[in-house]
Parts: C-alpha cells; structure tokens; sequence
C-alpha cells in the first residue's frame, strides 16, 4: 500500500520536472523563430505566463477543475502539481502563435483568465469532477495527455488571438507574403527536443501511475509510443521535404517531430507500435500541407503553432476513434468528434469574447513604429544580443 | 527494508542528476549576463568549479564535514555523491559575483580551499557530525537544503572576493554607475530555468528520502512550495516593474524567480501554500531594493549574486522562524538569527583571509588592458562567439 | 515480484530520458565547434540521425541484436526504448567528425545502415543473443555501457567515412594546419555538460536494474564513478593546458572530461573511486595527446571525436582488464584486447566499404564551392544567424 503511495508519488515528481522542462523548451523554440528584435519579449512572455498562469491555476483554477477531488494514490501535492505543470503549456501554445506584435501586460491578463478558468473549464468537462455529466453535452472522449484539452485548446485560442490581433506589419503585402526566417537555429533545436523530451513525462504521467505491473508497461508503451511518433513526424517531413526542394529544413523538420508528439498524445497508451508510426508520419504531413494553407488565409503564425498543435490536436483526437475503436468500451470515432467539436466551440468562443474584450480597453497590437523597432525595446526595455551586429 | 533502500537510492540519484543541471544552468545564467568578450572566461569558471570544488570535496572535504558518519537507509555512493553536488554551487555563487574582472587560476586555488575546507566546515557545524555541539556556538537553526549553508554562505565569500578584488574597470566613474547590459537574453533564461527545476532536486532531496508515507508527502510539499516561492518572486518583481516603468525587464524578473527559490531554501518542507508565496513574494522585492543598495556602495556584483543568494539566503532563514515558529522543537527567530550570524562571521572572515593571501601572491584581479581587452583572450585564449561582428 | 519489476521499469525509463537528452548535447556541442556557416547542417544531421536510426533499429535492428531475448524484469517497451537510444550515439559520434563537408542524404542512407545493421551486429556479439558464441571469435569483454560498443564503434566508422570524404577545404594547406576556430563557446558548454549528465543515464541504466540492495549500490557506485572520471578529465587537460600554456583553453577541458567519461564507461561498475580518478587522467591526457597526432596524419576532425571516442573508446575497455583484473572472471587485458580488436576490425572494414560505395552513387563530400558558401545554404536552405553580421 505504501510501497504503492511512494512510487506513484515520485514517478509523478519526475513526470512534472520534465514537463517544467518545457517551459524553457517552449521559450527557446520561440526565442529561436523570432526576429532578433523581438526575442526577450517572446522570452519574457514564456516566463511570465508560467509564473502567472500557474499561480492564477493553483489559486482558482484547481478548485474550479477538481472540486475536492483528489487522487488518494498519491500525495496530493504531486497531484496538484503535476495538474499545476500542465497548464502554462495550453497558453504558451498560444502565446507564441501572436509573437512579435502581442503586448505583454494584455497577454498577461488574459493569461489569469486563460489559467484561472477558461483552461480548468476545459479539464472540468474531460478529466475533473465534470459538471456535464449526464446533459446531453457530456464528453466521452478518450484523451489521455490533451491532444484536445491542451493543444487543440492552446490552438483555438490562438485562432482567436490572430483574428483580434491582426497579422505582423509587413508579413502579408498586396499579393506577397514575406518570409521573415528564424533568427537562431541551435535555440529552435534545442527548444523543440526538450519539448520532446518533456512529452515522455506529460503523457507518460498522464497514465497517472506505475506501482504495479499494468501500470509499468503502460507507461512504458506509453512513451516509447510518443517518441516513435516523434520520429515518424520528423522523417515525415524530412523526406517530404527532400523529394520536393532538395532541402532538408530543419524547423520544418522539428515542427514535423512536434506534430507527432501531439497527436500521439491522445491514444499513445492505446496504440501499437505501427499505429504510432502511421499517426506520426501523418501528423508530419499535416504540419507541412497547413503552413502554407494558414498563410493563404492570412493568418499569421509565425512559430507555425496553429499547425502544429491545433491541427494534430485534432488529428490525434480522432486517431484514437480510428486505431483504438472499440465500440464496446465507448471509444468510437463519433465520441471523439463531439469531444474535439465541443471543446473547440467553448474554447474559441470564450476565448475570443475576452481577447476582444480585453482589447477594448487594453490593446493587444503594439504600434507599426514599435513593431519596426522591434518589441523588445518597447515591451522590455533591453535587447536581447545588445553586442551583435546586425546584418539585417 | 530493501525496498526503502532502493527506493531511496533511485531518488537521490534522480535528485543529483537535477542538481547537476545546475552546473550547465549557472553556465548560461553568467555567460548571458556578461559582456561576451568576457564569456568564455565565465564558462570556463563554472566548469572548472565544478570539477575542481567535486573533486576537492569527495577527496577532502566529505570526511571533514561527515566524518564516518553516512546514512545507512541508502547506497553510501549516493548519499555521497549528493552532498558532492551541493559543494559547487556555494563557490559557483561566489564567481559569477566577481566576473569580467577575476582571474581563472587565483579563483581555482581558492575553489580548492572552499571545496576542500570552508564549506565543509560549514556543513559540518550545521548538517554534518558537528564538532561544535554542546558548545555555546552550537547551531540550532532549522536550514533545509541550505538557505544559509549554500546561499549565504557562497553570498558572504562573494562579499569578501568584493572586496579585496575591487569593481569591474569602467563600472563606477565619478558619480555615475555604468549600465552594461547583458550579451545574450536566450542565455539568462535557460540558465535561470535550469536552476529552477534543478532545485526540485535540491531541496526535494534534502528531506533525505522518500520510502515512506510521510516521506513522500514531506517531498511532494518541498517541491511545491519550492516552485510555488518561485512563481512567486517572479510575479512580485514583474508586477513591481511594470508599476515603476511599464516594462518587463526579465533579467530581474529572472533574478526575483531565483530570490524567491533562494529564500524557500531553508523551510520548504515546513511551509503552507500561502507561506510559501509570502516568502516568494518577499524574495522578490528584495531583490529589487537590494540591487541598487549594493551598487550605492560601489559593490560591483554583475550577476545581482548578493541580491539573490546572500539577501535572499538570509531572509529565508529567518523566515522559518517566522511561518514554521515551534518553540517546543527549538524553531525559533533567535535559533535561526544565531545560525546565520555564526556562519555569516565564520565565512566571511575565514573567506577574506584566505582570499587576501591568495591576493598577495597571485593577483585575483586582471589588469586594465585585460579587462578593457575582454578575459578570453588573456585567460582562455579564444573569443566565445568569434564570428559574430561586435556593434559595442 | 511486482514491485522489483516496477521499480527496474520506473528506473529504465529515467535512464532513456537522460540519454536521450544526449540528443540535443550532441547537436549544441557539435554546432558550437563549427563555423556559423555549417550549424544548421551539423544541427539537421544531429535530428536527421536521432529520427533514422531509431526508426532503423526499431523495425529492424533490435531482432537483429536481442532476437526474441528479452529481459523479463521490467517492461519489454522500457528495455526495448533503452537499447533504441543507444543507437544514435554511436552514428552521431560519427557526423561530428565528418562536419562541415559530409552531405545530408548519403550521411542519411549511411545512418539507415548503422542504426539497422552495422551497430546491432556490435551489439549482437557483445551483448545480445551472440552467434558468434562457442566460435573462435566468442567475444568475452567486459563492457558496461559501451567504451566499445558504442564510442570506439563510432569512432572507427568515423575514420573510415574520414578517409573517404577527405579533410575540409582549406584545413591542410602544404605544410600548414588552418586553425578553424569554435564559433558559439556557450554551446559548446551546454552541450558538453547536456552529455555529461546524460552519461549517468548511459552507465547507470547499463546496470541493467536497479531493484535490489546490490543493484543500488552497483548503480551508486556507476554514476559515481562515471562522475569522477569526467572531474578527472576536466582537471587532467586544465593543468596539462596551464603549465603548458598559461591558459584555460575550455574546449579542450571538455574535450578531456568527455575523454574521461568515455573512459570510464566500460568498468564504471568495477571499479574503485581512485581507479575512477586515474581512468579520467590519463582519458584527459589522451586527448591533449591525440588532437594533434591527428592533425599530423591530416585526418581531419573538427569536433575531436576521435581523441574523445575512439582513443578513449579503447583505453576505458583496456583499463578495465587492468584496474578490474580478474582471471577466475575471465576479466583480463588478454579478453579487453581480443573484444576491442575483433569490433575495430568488423566496424572499420564494413563501414568503409558501405561508405565507399554509397560514396561511388551519391558522393557524401560537399563541393568547395558549398564549403566556402557554408553547407547551410546549399543543404538546408537557411542561416543559423541570419541577423548577425558576420566578423569573418
């Protein structure tokens, strides 16, 4: 019984330093995608959304989520933790989709929102005390880590963030759409494999334990399952890439990796090794046919969230009502639609209904001048490689 | 038995691996907040602490502060190499403080001597088998993963290299403190984030294991609180500086995450929730009061390490004497007030003394042409980033 | 039953995300020692091989290696993720060396090779189902984690592709050595302590379990061992440069801490803390003296992975027939030598040959041309910097 408390306790407290891990994988991703002169505004943006957001979830949110629920496996405070380390992620999704002309301080507000209720709503309905139960709205979903909870949900409020906030000045002119390119390739490298690295705790915890045998080889699966989609996503792209350019892009390529990752998130217990490689090698894909299709509709994204985590979100939702359909035990391709269909009405709509009313008294949009100049001096007063002399 | 051993010892070793990450964490922080003529001489200080101070330490220094004394609830190589982790961080401290002017071989001499002597006369008086006990020195204060022990320790050996080593050329002329601003932002924020989860580790694994019930639930609250004071100096130092300038400056947003960490240090595992954001709180605004002070007094501390470690180290002290007062278990104001004085004496005089002989016959400080020049070509011999065309 | 089983799979599966954080080690090492013009190339190689020669070991080279064997005490998938990210050190050793002049899709065909055949031979012979067994060849080494199977195997297809591909443009010239200096020291930091670390999950999950009081303490003393000998090798090449040179030359530190942690790897179990502390010296010593024996012969290797693996590779699986001598065992100089030399022969001449041929289709050397433009553009199609104005 002890024996039992005390390993779900620690696997939980290892699962949440590498979902922390995130947190700098996230803002070296995007520190690395930015213009120069935007890289310790998107910096700042990544700290201060896990210091709020957690803090705003830890006061508010956990309540509103889990009532007095709790996990009597463990010690709660791995538990809410572990519940707590989830939360930034959803935001930063969104934060760095709206890079490089959002402000902070309405970004910040947003964030306790986002934190402190729009995101516990979420977790209310799908893995909390479920205030839905029984209505006719009740979700029935299977979603093991949050390919919809999280991502989808970081995706659709991004969606809405861009519609209120506009495109970056310059990215879309007359017929043109400018390519601004990443401004440090080692950061982009090193942010998107400690996500990666950081995905084996987010989805390996999200088994919620391993003390016994079922457990250990369901968490095992698990990650070995998210990293092999991981892989299929980057070979997806890598190898799609060389047919048509002759190139091998390598944030394309990473952005591949991510789009596996998140689309395995939903059923990466359930899954064989086979249906990991089929949904990584499609997640892949889809991150490179969206890029430029979100671009065609003039929605700027410049870290590519919206198709990395948005559209594998869904994917991988719907993933497991295909390789994991088992009528019997209720995963059917239709529960998993309505979840995602749900979800992403909830989601876009509130999400959009405070943005716009924030932006009403706060605006979101830094200046044209500021944008030119560059967020960093406006936003943070410093710049972030004062020394380097620019070329461009 | 053999279960609370094995699980004991699996979660050390998972403790050292993050504290570890701090040696990488504390590289980044110094070498993003130096100019980048200097950053090569700062990574190589961290690295050759590390190596240096460890090896010092388990040649030396274990058998003075631990005598024959291990624990016997897991592996001895654990335990041992648990406390070899912490050894560096104290000097660590202490050389970022006097960087862009502190020569590489002086400092390496004095690692010897902290590693090998000081700080484990400090472990000693407070963890170890205390050759000071019964006596009117003997230390009562409740230090968990070492807010003093650590913190304040490496703060006050700082103060003392201060002072015999001088300012950085250029820094204070006439009336005027020279802003130098940090080379490299990325690099300040991966470092500070690698630091925090570090500390997980670092007090997580101070409660000394995890096999039982009470154990586990010990951990899962000191990790907890831990963050939670993080968020917490992060929040208190954002929410200051947008009230003062309306800006984000993340250095000291960074600066306030590790001042809450700091001041944690001491009682995380005595703290509640809401202690443990006061503390963080508090940390923070410290930070903010005690980086001008010290630059009014013309102690020159690139890193803001007095603000963070020696301020912070000492609030956090006497904080469990505030929050987890008991005077039945001897946790008291004026216990704890008695442990940071003596170590604060102790360290600082012996620190002083030993660096000024260093002084004498190997000069600490490089001259002016080398620092005017940048330390890596005096002391390494290469520039850190030597493509890259400098507009300062 | 459960328990053991449980905690060997919790313990493997912290040992894999270690190792795999050795992933972005190796690309932030890599990319900070070649010049901004090749580190989006040298970084594309690092995920390109992580992705390949996974998914080739995955489908193809695990049955190779372990047949139907597998370890009954911990979940299949954890013992399965674990001998997958072996893999991709060893080919990753490999593309360092061939840095700034191999070309992507040959180095990628190569790497389907490596991580599907050539490796999981190695592995078959030394640690799987060995059909070589009862043969002349029987292979009786010792070889914890891989001073062999991994580092010198890498090392020896190294120099194979090396003597293919020839030097880059412009290192030799008559009788002169271009030096090319580092272009991102704080990478080179980072990932060279990313490794480090990720070393204890190398060596200490090669302890194959972690369930028992003797397991404990083998894994204890593992990654203590493992840790000295890096402090070792720090130390060794810091004084060796000093006296010599009067600097701190903090590529070559690391280089001699990776040397010693290479050392180490095949007896860290074996061994005593003061054969740890000679291992790492004399690893240290031998890359100061490798570096530019190399250099003599004009084998060209930017990153000095030949003096790292492949010397260090032979030395570490030699001491162990020195320091862990034990004849009753059959652990002797005699078996270490007959297991170094029989892997050296099969690697070297199979590589050379696949090269060679995959060379005589699609040649792997970049035009001088693409080197003096930078492989970055002619391979991915994008800058690592494109804002910093070049020095150089």
């Amino acid at each position: 019984m002890d024996t039992a408390y005390v390993i779900d306790t620690f696997f939980t407290l290892f699962s949440i330093t590498l979902i922390i891990l995130m947190v700098p994988g996230f803002a070296m991703l995007e520190a690395g995608l930015v213009r120069t002169k935007n890289v310790s505004s998107v910096l700042t943006v990544n700290v201060m959304i896990y210091a709020v957001a957690s803090m705003a979830f830890i006061l508010i949110g956990y309540t509103l989520a889990f009532g007095e629920l709790h996990n009597e496996s463990m010690s709660k405070w791995a538990f809410f933790m572990f519940q707590m380390a989830f939360v930034g992620k959803a935001i930063n999704i969104m934060s760095g989709g709206v890079g490089e002309r959002a402000k902070l301080f309405p970004l910040t507000i947003f964030t306790i929102v986002m934190g402190g209720f729009i995101y516990p709503a979420v977790v209310n309905m799908s893995w909390g005390v479920d205030w839905i139960k029984g209505t006719m709205f009740d979700i029935n979903m299977v979603d093991l880590a949050g390919s919809t909870v999280i991502h989808s949900t970081g995706g659709w409020a991004l969606l809405a963030a861009i519609l209120v906030i506009g495109a970056r000045k310059g990215r879309y002119v007359g017929n043109q759409i400018r390519v601004i390119p990443a401004s440090n390739i080692p950061l982009v490298v090193l942010g998107a494999m400690l996500l990666w690295i950081g995905w084996f705790g987010f989805n390996g915890g999200s088994v919620g334990g391993i003390s016994t045998k079922e457990l250990a080889d369901s968490v095992a699966l698990t990650i070995f399952n998210t990293n092999v989609a991981g892989l299929a996503g980057a070979i997806s792209v890598g190898v799609l890439g060389y047919i048509r350019y002759r190139l091998f892009d390598i944030t394309m390529i990473l952005n591949g990796a991510l789009g596996g990752l998140v689309a395995v998130t939903a059923g990466a217990h359930l899954f064989t090794l086979y249906d990991a490689v089929v949904v990584g090698l499609i997640g892949g894909a889809l991150v490179v046919l969206a890029v430029p299709l979100f671009d065609r509709f003039r929605i700027d994204d410049p870290v590519g969230a919206l198709s990395v985590h948005l559209v594998n979100g869904i994917w991988g939702t719907l993933a497991v009502g295909i390789f994991a359909y088992d009528a019997a035990s209720g995963i059917t391709f239709v529960n998993q639609l309505k979840g995602v269909g749900e979800i992403a009405i909830f989601v876009f709509v509130v999400s959009y209904a405070v943005i716009y009313l924030i932006n009403k008294f706060i605006p979101f949009r830094a200046t044209d001048e500021e944008q030119v100049q560059g967020l960093d001096v406006s936003e943070c007063g410093l710049e972030a490689y004062p020394e380097f002399k620019r070329a461009i």
